[in-house]
């Protein structure tokens, strides 16, 4: 994979032009792409152009782009056939907060229809037969193959957290909105949450720094740091290799002195959890509703299976489950009181086999419900080599804790394993 | 003007085919909208073709749309010469909403560039030299000129309740996003709310209703409204004939047998009153990132003036503002307990002469800011005949009670003025 640190490094000290380190994900993109299909467009030229201009943090890293996030330079088809050839008219505003930082934008990243759950053609790039997850397929595959050091996702339920545990690559799905959401195509107005896919915890600290200008860096603690424990029993059970992924990062955490504490969900979690779909569905069917009811033969069954269900909500259940998520928001205080950061699953297990399912993202929606920085820590691996992460949360707001608490897990992790 | 509620009737008994219905429509704007330049597009096939499917609540029924939301069918150009000509792919949430109640999309209506202060040519209908308010200016005086019995709008300081107290309409900004955003051109993602203008309260409850589905009849109170009044002085002093409808309010709610409240405001709505524009202006700084980078040139004055200063806005002040809009959001519990309702100015005045500006949001953006419905009830004018509005707001997702208290003292102001 490509570091953007280390990228950012060899360019500061002039041992790369910002343009050679633009073109090093192009020939990697052309090299590997006919395979993996992380890429639905590209544009070399652009790329190249942000990267001679030569000004901001990221000039020369290449960034790839959900193709659910509007760009005027390229196409962005939604993975779906209906906006095929579509050409917004405005870069989104997380498009132009990576451009005014200096990056290319190398190329849009395939997504599952409309960022829900109908698998695109992309692979794994761990192995070739497995589901890079969804729905930031390509984001997730396009960083975990070392085509780009950094590339844009989003996340309704699991959306960017899942697919970098299955891709083996660090990911934060920052704090509700701390990402502009202006020109990406809208799922659930109050769920979507815009994210970030890197090589390391370090390399996604790096690139939300850049893109924010706010200073990501983990406060000093002066401590050992406290953990929390939670494994969701709401959520259903997780398979052997998530479990022993989480062991391994509590192993890891104790090793390097840090306390442990089991802390059970309260109650609200789980009632939020069981309505995230009430909210997430129930507001599709109105941000979509032009799809789903005059191109309705475009759309395919997972989506439409989902827009079907929701269109038996009422007002009343509708209302309730944004209260009931209110309710979980404010008891999400008492439940990081007293801890740094908490851990859970990333996911299941680690990417499932075959193409036809992106995954489950029933350990990672409840937090995205309640606004909080989620970050993927890669490190861990099943019998078959597959990567397996554990998941950090921070409270809301604290994305640099949920980082800085990440970055010390994937380090102590890298030195147990 | 056009009343929703009566037009239905009508259609009902079948007195009037939903087709002459749009036509009556179609042919007001023909016959005045050359004065009153409310629309910038059109689609009269469009419209009568919906009416002739004949199906739904709003079947029948014209609505105007504020040209920074999506259609398929028409251009939506923003208010701006840089989307001149722009068709969108899909149609917004609400659009579909309408169509999917059987409402005739007749046309487009004016707005100022991107939903800022920069007056659009539409004047106002209760006297030609005066602006109607913006930025939902063509929309509110659509419907004051009876070219439509309904138009949509959005508000993020005052754009829906200030034209409609200029425009002598009935408006409802409604608890946030009870009505669909996907589709509308962002400025601020946090506070941006559709609303509706309509000939009466009444109609805006009907209206309303069919398109949420959702049963806005006020809860029977089984006794006396308690309304409070509330005058906001953090944002400065109304003119007389502002203080005059507001009188006239109390006055009319008095005769009716409702107890009115002086109701103090929390210093959290004063702190919050005052970082609005830092919350409003750094997210458009954000989701207009295009159009403030690429377009620079085509950007008129006041949102350039916004925009420009909204780049010193610190990442600190930004999550400041937004803690402190949190905070008020918190106490305005304890700001309408016991109350069914509270009053306070729509605008610091009647409508200001000549097309140079849309008049002040400052008795508004605090409201936005709550998320609370916020009801424009016409009925006062001043001494030159220019309608002055009152507004009537309720707690958070109470828009039954709004609509119910905002029709009571309509009656009640009719009766005594």
């Amino acid at each position: 994979m490509i570091s953007a640190v280390a990228l950012r490094a060899r360019i500061q000290a002039r041992e790369l032009a910002p343009e050679d380190a633009i073109r090093q994900s192009l020939e990697a993109i052309a090299a590997s792409d006919g395979e993996l299909r992380a890429f639905v467009a590209t544009n070399a030229e652009g790329a190249l152009a942000s990267a001679a201009k030569g000004a901001g943090p990221l000039n020369g890293i290449a960034i790839g782009v959900k193709d659910i996030i509007d760009t005027a330079d390229m196409t962005t088809e939604m993975g779906s056939a209906i906006y095929r050839g579509w050409r917004p008219k405005a870069d989104a505003g997380l498009v132009m907060l990576a451009r005014q930082a200096g990056a290319g934008i190398v190329g849009k990243t395939a997504t599952t229809a409309f960022a829900h759950a109908d698998p695109p053609a992309t692979r794994n790039p761990r192995n070739l037969g497995h589901t890079p997850g969804g729905s930031s397929s390509g984001s997730a595959a396009a960083v975990g193959a070392g085509m780009v050091p950094l590339a844009f996702g989003t996340q309704t339920g699991g959306s960017v957290i899942r697919p970098a545990s299955f891709c083996g690559v660090a990911a934060i799905k920052p704090s509700f909105r701390l990402l502009p959401m202006a020109g990406i195509k809208c799922y659930s107005i109050s769920l979507d949450t815009a994210g970030l896919f890197a090589a390391t915890v370090a390399d996604a600290a790096f690139g939300l720094a850049a893109l924010t200008g706010r200073d990501l860096a983990a406060p000093k603690l002066g401590r050992a740091p406290r953990i929390g424990v939670t494994r969701q029993p709401f959520a259903g059970s997780a398979e052997p290799e998530a479990e022993a992924a989480l062991s391994a990062a509590i192993a890891a955490f104790e090793h390097e002195g840090a306390s442990i504490v089991d802390r059970q969900a309260p109650e609200e979690f789980a009632a939020a959890w069981s309505l995230h779909p009430v909210i997430s569905d129930g507001e599709a069917l109105r941000s979509l509703a032009w799809e789903w009811q005059t191109q309705r033969p475009l759309m395919p069954p997972k989506i439409s299976e989902a827009l079907s269900a929701a269109e038996a909500i009422t007002p009343e259940a509708f209302d309730e489950a944004r209260r009931a998520g209110k309710r979980a928001r404010v008891a999400a205080h008492g439940f990081f009181d007293g801890l740094d950061a908490v851990i859970t699953f990333s996911a299941p297990g680690a990417a499932p086999e075959g193409l036809f399912s992106t995954g489950e993202a029933k350990f990672n929606r409840l937090w995205t419900l309640l606004g909080v920085p989620c970050v993927n820590v890669p490190g861990c691996r099943d019998a078959r080599g597959l990567p397996v992460g554990v998941q950090v949360m921070a409270p809301f707001g604290r994305d640099a804790t949920a980082l800085g608490v990440a970055a010390r897990l994937e380090e102590a992790l890298s030195r147990t394993a």
